[in-house]
This record gives C-alpha cells, structure tokens and sequence, in this order.
C-alpha cells in the first residue's frame, strides 16, 4: 500500500491528512544548529551524505509523513554560470547579477546530471537509509530564481528584477526559458532518483501583479512542469489570493497554499480533482498548544477528507518553539476521518 | 463646482480620473531631500510650517490633484503614552513595545486635540495656501497601529504580534479598542480642519489569515469610522487579494487597493457605489515610460469612467526615478473621458 501523502495527493482516501512542512530541517530544530556550529550551510547542501543526515532529522524527532530533501533553491544558478556566496548574517548573494542582454549571454545550459548530481544523490541515500518514508524533490520556479538572479539578492521591491522585465522583455524570456528548461530536468532527476512528489517554490512570484504573473511566471511554471512527469508535481506560491483563479493553469498535480487564503474557498476555486496542500500561518506556531490545534483542526475540516496534504503557509520560522512544532504534527496525527 | 477628486469620491461624473500618490511628498524628490539635509523626519512632522511646506512640494512639481498632509502613523502611538524613536538608516521604534496586559494597562487615553494638533494645524495653513487644492488627511489602522506598539519596530513576521493576539486576547482587544478610538477621532478632526477626504492605511493587515483579519482588523477599522464623518473615508491595506469580498464591510466609502489584484475585478466585488483608488505597482515607475503610460491607460479602461482615483499600490519608492512618477501623471492628466 502506498505511503499516505502519495493516497492524498493522489485524491484517494486516507484515515488522516499525511503532514509534513516547508523547512522542517532547520534552525529550530536544536540537532540542526548542533549540525550547523561544525558545517557551513553549503557544505551541507554539497554533500549528500550531510544532507541526508539533515533531511532525516526531523522525520527522526516529529515522525512526519514526508521528508524533504535538504538543499537551496540556488544551486540552479551555479549550474547555469553564476557564483552563489552565503555571508554569516547575511542572504544570499550573486556575485554578478544578470540585468542586461550582455550579461545573460554568459549564462550556460548546463547538463543536468553532471551540474547537480547532490540532491538526486541524497534522495537515493535517504530511500536506502528509510525506504518506508517517501521523500519529495523540489525547486525553485523559474520567476523566482530570476528574482535572485536579476536582483543579486533578496530584497523589498525587487526594482532590477521589474526593471528587466519591462526594459528588456526579449532578454528576461530567455533567461526564463533556460531556468524553466534546467528546473524541469532537474525535477525529473529527483523523481528518476525516487521522490515520491516534486515541489516548485514560486516564493516571489508574489511581487507581481496578477497580469504580470500571468505574463511572467505562469508560462515558465508550465514549461518546467511540462518536462517532468511520472510522480505529482506541486506548485507553491507565498501569495496565493492574487492568482488563485489561475493557479491550476500552471498545470500542476496540486497546489500549495499559504495562510491568506481560505482552504476551503480555494479548493472550491480548484475543483475536486487538485488535492491542496496547506495553509497554517507559520507563526501561529508561536501561540499556546491549544490554540494551535483549535486551527489544525480548522484547516483540516474545511479541507476535507480527500487530498489534503497539511502544511504551513510558508517556511517555519527559525525562532519557532519546538512545542508549537509539536502540538500541530500531533493534532494531525490524532485526526481520524470516518471511512469513506 | 466640487474638485475632481471630490466628484470621483462621490461617483459623480468626471472628465478624466484624479491623480495622487502615497508618500507622493518623499525622498524620491529633490526638494524633499534638501530640506531633509537641514531638519530631521520628526521635526518635519512636528512643525504645521515646515509640514505644510511639505505637503506642497509635489503639488507645486506634478500638479498633483490632491494633496496628502504631511505626517506619519505613529505620532498616535505617541499620544497614547509611548516614545518614537527614529534612528538614522534604521526604521521607526517604539522603546517600550507593548506586551502584556500589564504594558497596557500604562497607555492612556488622550484628548485628541490636546495630543495631535500637528495634523489638523498643517491642513488649516495648506488651506490657506492654496484653497484651490484639496487635501487629504489619514491615520493608521488600528490593527497597523497595533503591529508597531507590540512588535516595537518593523519586522518580516510580526511575531510578538500574532503571538499576543493568540496568548491575550483580552488584552489585545483592549489595546485595539483603545487605538480605534483615538483614530476615529484623530480622523475627524482632521475632517473638521478642511480635509476632503480621508485614508486609513492599514499597511500591515496583510500579515492576517482572512479569518484573521476578520477578527483583528475588521472591527476596529469599523469601530474608528464609525466616530468620523462628513467626508469620504477611504481604506487602504497592502494587500487587498486575501480580503476583497469582505472590503466594504469595512463602512469605508472608498477601499484603495494594492497591484495584486485586478482593479476591474475589485470593482465588481465592490458593486457600483463603491469608489476605487488605486493600482499600478509602485515599482513600475522604473519602467521606460512608454511602460508606464501604457500600464496607466490599462488601469484607467479597466477601472471605468465613474468612481476612480488614480494612485499607486503602496508608497512611491524612494529611489523611483521622477521621469517614471511625471510620465504616470501626464498620462492620467490626459485622459479624456467621453461626457456622459
């Protein structure tokens, strides 16, 4: 039989929504930062055998239903020709940012498989290391490593990335193009290695108007989707409300919601057939126990009973109480759906 | 005759849609910034001359068709017993961030008159300097207002915030009662000064879950209008995507709406009496002006010819270019609706 969050995401019933949540490998987690004080953050997403150590830790200490492979959304963009640094304190930065017709023709089109082999690596070292617990790939949508890479690093407004995008139109659909075409191969190479489900991060895609995300995310997402199949494919953006209309055109299996948007409203939106997955706001994992399962449960009963992957809205926060961890993974896993 | 942007205020028939902007008196101009050379942001907003002259700097370069008063949100923290503090290249902060019921119980609450006379003084000196140009005043949201007396500073997840609302509600309730008040008042005063209209910017409200928002920031921006009357309230909140089917329970008499949502869709939702300000994305002002122009006409169509004002989604940036902020205003100052 297979693995809950493969039933719910498939729609086919389940005795309880399966969760697992954005960033449950990290800086919260006390064995994280232990892991951390002795290895820069790259070191860890360079090298599969850490990774795997990380990804495993919170199925280790919460038992949720899914891990995540542990990585960034940027090696992307060394593999297509630009240097990535993490200063202590700091962001990530790209040492040259990409912002004109000139500086987009020094990026690369790199063969997949030799320019990222770490995070299909660490899949298949999870899945040997715990075969009964499914694993998922995921990264970034090509709109928001565009942000990265146009703006060099995160930012309020993101006015280089606007910029290019409506001075040089011709120079951001190719740079598109060539993220959304390395993203699509770089999911099948996470499916091919084993994960049950794939995600694309579309955090910034957020910034945009609902025409302009239409106009600049939407077809990228499609065109990366397009190149990868045989496992769902999940596509998540940090603001869902503006595009929900559209967000099932992208083509994906199913869609991950944040916090600013009723669950129950958006699986109306979808229709029957996209299983949801979301949509606790992160820091309300900052409230009292009780609190936090009072909205669980909410999530949970207007989700409904079929497809529903439970999650947060967004990234769990690095200063979060591991008790607030503990009361949501909890209240999921002592729901109990009536069979159906 | 009544101004264009009290005829679009009341859906009356105009020839072309008024024009301002939020924080269209700011460093991204010239003028602004050598006066700010000489006297510090607090001094500017404690001082009706200095203000005044100000609130008269983009109407005197742009021909702006109204005037904001020159102000900030938080002179209301300060008049229910905290200090702001305005560091250089740091935000606003409050040195002693309310926190629990006993952080409460030392707010007071002030005669408005008494406590903020800055405001309604400078709209009386603007009036006087240019009857012909009408004025707008503003306050914070309570719940905005909220966010900054709690979390103390400007902050990615507000999470002492959304932690008090969860831990004291009791508490937080009362805070929010508090600020409403004072707001409500604050507001009518400056209605009484000559103000034409006036905004509540709820800026942070997009941080609320729609189940949220409806709890925290719905009553009390109820509760605030509904002590002021005898000129068009307008709401604004950052993000208006995850509430649009709640807006006008408001009481507002016009909702101003951010560039992630499509201004004809808002209108719909709104029904026909119910004005609109707003929408193009403040950073599109970076675009080649043909951009701009062509993004303007779109949301002037889509908006119709009764019951618009033209403005931004959020705050003009203070490095936009003023070649993008005169090609946003020439284009609307040509606009020529058909007589209807």
């Amino acid at each position: 039989m297979s693995s809950l969050i493969e039933r719910a995401l498939a729609g086919q019933p389940v005795p309880r929504p399966p969760v697992w949540f954005m960033r449950q490998a990290g800086r919260y987690m006390k064995e994280y930062r232990e892991l951390r004080a002795k290895v820069s953050f790259l070191k860890l997403c360079g090298d599969a055998d850490l990774a795997c150590q990380v990804t495993l830790q919170p199925v280790e200490r919460f038992r949720v239903d899914a891990a995540i492979v542990f990585s960034d959304i940027l090696p992307v963009l060394e593999a297509i020709g630009r240097e990535i640094r993490f200063d202590k304190g700091h962001g990530p930065r790209v040492l040259e940012p990409v912002r004109s017709a000139s500086d987009a023709a020094s990026l690369r089109r790199p063969d997949v498989a030799d320019a990222l082999p770490v995070v299909p690596e660490t899949i298949r070292r999870f899945r040997s290391a715990r075969p009964q617990t499914p694993i998922l790939g995921f990264a970034g949508a090509p709109f928001t490593l565009l942000c990265y890479l146009v703006q060099g690093s995160g930012s309020r407004n993101w006015e280089h990335v606007k910029a290019l995008l409506w001075s040089e139109p011709t120079t951001a659909d190719h740079i598109l193009s060539l993220l959304a075409d390395v993203v699509g191969d770089y999911l099948q190479s996470q499916i091919d290695a084993g994960a049950v489900a794939v995600q694309i991060f579309d955090t910034w895609a957020g910034i945009l108007s609902p025409e302009d995300w239409r106009r600049w995310s939407l077809p990228y997402v499609q065109r990366a989707l397009g190149r990868c199949s045989g496992a769902p494919r999940i596509y998540y953006t940090k603001d869902s409300a503006p595009y929900l209309d559209h967000l099932t055109q992208t083509g994906a299996d199913a869609i991950s919601i944040d916090w600013r948007v009723d669950i129950a409203q958006a699986r109306q939106v979808f229709g029957p057939t996209i299983p949801v997955q979301g949509n606790l706001d992160p820091v309300a994992l900052f409230a009292p126990p009780d609190e936090i399962r009072r909205r669980v449960r909410r999530i949970i009963q207007a989700a409904g009973p079929r497809g529903h992957v439970f999650n947060l809205g967004h990234g769990v926060l690095p200063t979060t109480p591991i008790e607030g961890v503990e009361a949501m993974i909890d209240e999921v896993h002592q729901t109990r759906w009536p069979e159906t």
